[in-house]
């Protein structure tokens, strides 16, 4: 077995066995391959596609490159969930405790924002003393005590997806769909949890344009799980308008805090719904529908969950004063309202214009080596369907970098469109796929 | 500019500009732009092809990475001929000749054989002595008194092609019809001669296995030479069986010194024929074709080839006894002969399995860094058309490797096909492409 002709052979369009596919992540992992024979097959893969058994062995080629976390023995009810990622999306801050409030155990570990997506590691970041490194006793002993902890993706799991993603990173190969699947599932298997739910967000903001394509992500994600045996469950949630109404870090911790006290947009309540819906009968703490709505709306009005968001922070080394007390946290230096320059009913805000206005204000990085500004961002005031009368302020802009303040505002005024008449109302929630 | 967008341009099947090209080529030339990027470009080059425009411009960019020489202000009639490469494909060593002996000044740079497909350079080194490395100055003073210089590629003229084929060689990217004929043009464009005769092989013993794909691969190199100001004609020609009597580098130009004697088979007179009337007709030495036909004959049967061959192997350091008595060349130590295993006429012999048992033998590198035994090879004493009766010799293996003897037979044995009414001959010339 030589790589050249495992390159040959895909480019070829021919499909890799098992061991073809083991062979070349085992060597690339170890640093035998080189990244110049890793980017050409990279390449390949992008031009012909891999079928479902070569992206499940390519999973677990990854997978096998590490350690793979066996928490199931120590606990019951273990859930984990993945968000594919887009703008605005606190879905993680808010989904975790209501299941843990109610019986799950949540191991999560997350990542950072790149582009004009955000991450929860970041958003967790604004709270100040808040450690995303525990170690690996210091994150079980949390699990055992509150059943919820948050943390950085170790480098000890599926360690040759780090490596490969700055390789696609810088060699235009980021957008295949065998790639991206096998990238999350590597690391979400190898985390072990066995249920997993995976929020797949689908329109401009997100890296699937397209329901197909979301749905073939989806769905090889899915079976990528059934054949290395966890019960996985995918929710399509539509990623054209930012969800919610904010856009950057302290913004969206805010959010999530306001949502844990009852206040919340209602395309962020119906996907939150869903998705702890999910995780709930996913992982046996409730059988029906019906019940699991009932059980998360009482984690909320209870404040249950929100006591859970604060006992994870206060373990953590943040303060849960700040959870208790959003008026704590520190705002931007500017914040600069946006008027609207139309009348009329506000047919869609496009959410890749969006997120890219809030990384120019700060909220983002263009390059991962770049500071984001925890204070930056963008929060909305009106959004899709409401009537707004020229001049109506419909978004703040918060930023400590004035001089971005007359650009962002452009191009947020160009990602808003308008209709005449009210626009149907767009669901959150495009299917679900198990 | 940057290179990743570059990158995902092609990947998405868009054209790029020449100063888009030209960014990459310049930047992978002088070692900015890592290799990894280059090869995830290349693949994408393979997956989406290249406009003739592209394909003239990456050949224009490949040019100025290096030197250009200007060998037109010092002579008239400056001739150049490259070959895609075959098995048995002695013509340089007869064409060159042939046009230097009637007035045509040939400054020609070779290459070394890999896998299958032999190296003029090689064969050249058969010659004791013979020198492939001539200082400019020994060059430009050897045209000048005789007008034949055969030496190897320099490091000076595009030199960013050495390093991409290097690339392509380990990344499963070399079978690329824009990369091919731009690795092939920009070398023989900036070795300066203004008439370039291509002989574009086709079928089993060569890279393009289709007419269709030769076609393709002799126009674009035609279009190149015309953007950029020189006359280039491309013969197709038959590479299903091995070209001539002989394949190995000893016993190639043995085969090439009888053929400056008289003593020739058809298919390589029929090749070499046509070779040097284009050449011929395209430097203005003759105006018709039959006039160049009467010329290349003469130049034979007056044995002034022979003379000029003798010539430039004194003047580069070789005896020129050697091509005056052919005996004086070593031989193998076990010559082993081949006999039918059939009755009947042999339909063909093919190229690619006959080119690697001489590589078995000896006669060929696997890989760059093996080594050549020069007295290694394989001699057809019968070709397609030949009636044979079960029994009789057919071929001689010339090696110093005895234990490679029956497996080479066995492959030999396997590439010869027989059918009992004598098969039409098949063209040496397929399609003339101006």
């Amino acid at each position: 077995m030589d790589a050249y002709n495992l390159i040959l052979k895909k480019k070829n369009g021919l499909e890799l066995s098992a061991s073809e596919i083991e062979y070349l992540i085992k060597n690339y992992s170890s640093g035998a391959l080189p990244d110049y024979q890793m980017s050409a097959f990279l390449m390949a893969i992008c031009w012909r596609g891999m079928s479902e058994q070569e992206t499940v062995d390519l999973t677990t080629a990854m997978i096998n490159t590490g350690k793979i976390l066996k928490l199931t023995e120590e606990f019951d009810c273990l859930v984990d969930k993945h968000s594919t990622g887009g703008v605005g999306d606190t879905t993680s801050l808010i989904v975790s405790p209501i299941v843990a409030a109610a019986g799950c155990v949540v191991a999560k570990m997350s990542g950072r924002g790149l582009g004009h997506t955000g991450g929860t590691l970041d958003k967790l970041e604004s709270l100040p003393g808040f450690n995303i490194d525990l170690t690996n006793a210091a994150f079980i002993n949390q699990l055992k005590q509150i059943g919820l902890a948050i943390i950085g993706q170790t480098s000890e799991l599926a360690p040759v997806d780090k490596k490969m993603y700055a390789l696609r990173d810088v060699t235009a190969t980021v957008d295949s769909i065998p790639l991206i699947a096998s990238s999350i599932m590597s690391k979400k298997i190898a985390a072990g949890a066995p249920k997993i739910v995976l929020d797949v967000k689908v329109g401009s903001g997100s890296f699937m344009k397209s329901v197909a394509d979301a749905r073939k992500l989806a769905d090889i994600m899915v079976q990528i799980g059934r054949a290395l045996g966890k019960d996985v469950i995918a929710v399509l949630s539509n990623m054209n308008n930012p969800l919610g109404m904010a856009v950057g870090n302290i913004l969206e911790v805010k959010e999530a805090i306001d949502f844990l006290n009852g206040n919340y947009s209602d395309d962020l309540f119906q996907l939150c719904l869903e998705l702890s819906v999910q995780i709930l009968i996913s992982a046996g703490k409730c059988r029906q529908r019906a019940e699991a709505v009932t059980l998360v709306n009482r984690m909320i009005d209870s404040r249950k969950a929100l006591d859970k968001l604060a006992e994870m922070v206060e373990m953590q080394g943040g303060e849960q004063g700040y959870i208790y007390d959003t008026s704590r946290f520190p705002s931007a230096a500017h914040i600069v309202e946006i008027k609207s320059t139309h009348q009329g009913y506000i047919a869609g805000i496009d959410a890749l214009m969006v997120g890219r206005a809030a990384m120019e204000l700060g909220a983002g990085r263009a390059t991962k080596k770049d500071e984001i500004d925890l204070q930056a961002g963008i929060k909305l005031l009106r959004k899709s369907g409401d009537y707004v009368r020229k001049g109506q302020v419909i978004a703040e802009m918060h930023t400590n970098k004035p001089e971005k303040t007359a650009p962002c505002q452009a191009l947020f005024l160009n990602a808003v469109t308008f209709c005449e008449e009210k626009p149907k109302s767009c669901p959150s929630i495009i299917e679900i796929i198990t």
